[in-house]
């Protein structure tokens, strides 16, 4: 169930080099579940005498995997099975609750805690006085009951009053800001950056504080170009990964 | 010159907070270099004490930085100025040396090592056999000196013959592909993920091996759609963030 970046190809035939057909099969175990996120592959000695080739070979087929994205070499560890789950598109229309659902059955988003507050750093994304007020959520988006990103947002009030109650009712944020009459809204920016989380948002994600956050930082505007949602987003980098299609932007 | 992703607010009267008068000094400093990237602030009681002000106001001076991109926390360590220096546009036209000239005279972009091999993995990417060729080029992108992204990729032959040469000879790979008759092409694809580097990486971009990359997967087409050059380009996160920008793709 896996969204991996690159499926594997469909078994080539006879003239396929050995280590295509290895990193073939392999593949098909992580995408079927027989090898899940996150579990350590047998050692390479190991998998080149199941196999029956050399080191080197056995080599090329790791590094083909790594490449597709279904595993990761960690120093001095051994190779893993990529914790993988949640392609994220960024593209005109972005949609969490979309992707989340794409990643399956075992996925949700959910409300941590709202509050209102004064717009202060907020303001000048949302075309407010820094003294306007905005209703700021938080959330907590699950895959297979792990966390994979929590998201800060704020929404302009009093135009978009009731978010929290409409979200917690709703649960989507694409619903809830159809349900107080925001009929369309596109992505108008997206900033993306790395780094160690904080403390706080490594237990929020339930990780060590040694691996890396996807952040994305965002503003969605209506139809009409005005603000309705200003947020940040992190996500744990070993769950989730980016994508932008020129595809999904129409072409020029 | 460093290219935070907001810039300082102009200056406001005197119905700006304490703490937002004291955030844009402090950021003002940063743009104009008196504080430098990677530098350490003072702690906050010596911070307090320069503005007259107490260490609740100081703190919420420092947020708003944080929030703006200025400063960056480390647990237990102190605030610094981030070492942000390249704002890279993933756009439709994706163009790093573009990116690179926009951080100033001191950017650049050199070529590590180049060869021809079998297309192998990059195969299925370029449309080609995999006994078919490429030319792979590996080159290090450093802005103010230090490092901050190393690209790996690949050109398919013998359509492309002579990359390497047309890089080192005209120090871009727009201009290289455009001598070899590509005039045009555009971003079809980009997968953004992060992680720890690997040794290698980590040498070559001069970070410790616990600082997080950023690493974009991607795949350029021709005018006519036919793929020109697929790579990988690993980014040092502390020093590079990417944006996402809809004006960028134009509208639908």
């Amino acid at each position: 169930m896996t969204a991996h970046p690159h499926p594997s190809p469909s078994p080539t035939g006879s003239a396929a080099p050995r280590w295509q057909l290895i990193a073939d099969e392999l593949g098909a175990d992580i995408s079927a579940g027989r090898l899940a996120p996150g579990q350590r592959l047998p050692n390479e000695a190991q998998l080149a005498e199941r196999f029956g080739v050399n080191r080197h070979t056995l080599r090329q087929a790791l590094q083909a995997l790594a490449r597709q994205g279904f595993v990761q070499a960690r120093q001095g560890s051994g190779t893993y099975v990529r914790e993988l789950v949640l392609d994220y598109a960024l593209q005109r229309r972005t949609r969490l609750t979309q992707s989340l659902a794409a990643a399956g059955e075992q996925a949700k988003r959910e409300l941590l805690a709202s509050r209102i507050e004064p717009a202060g750093a907020w303001a000048a994304e949302l075309g407010l006085a820094r003294s306007d007020s905005i209703e700021l959520l938080i959330t907590r988006s699950s895959v297979r009951g792990r966390p994979v990103g929590v998201s800060t947002a704020a929404y302009p009030l009093p135009r978009l009053a009731g978010m929290a109650e409409a979200f917690a009712r709703l649960g989507s944020i694409t619903a809830a800001l159809q349900s107080l009459g925001v009929a369309d809204y596109t992505r108008q920016r997206s900033v993306v950056s790395a780094r160690l989380p904080e403390a706080h948002e490594a237990d929020a994600l339930a990780r060590a504080p040694t691996q890396p956050l996807l952040e994305v930082v965002y503003l969605n505007v209506d139809a009409q170009g005005r603000p309705v949602e200003a947020g940040r987003t992190v996500f744990a980098a070993d769950a989730v990964q980016l994508s932008v299609n020129a595809a999904d932007w129409g072409q020029p």
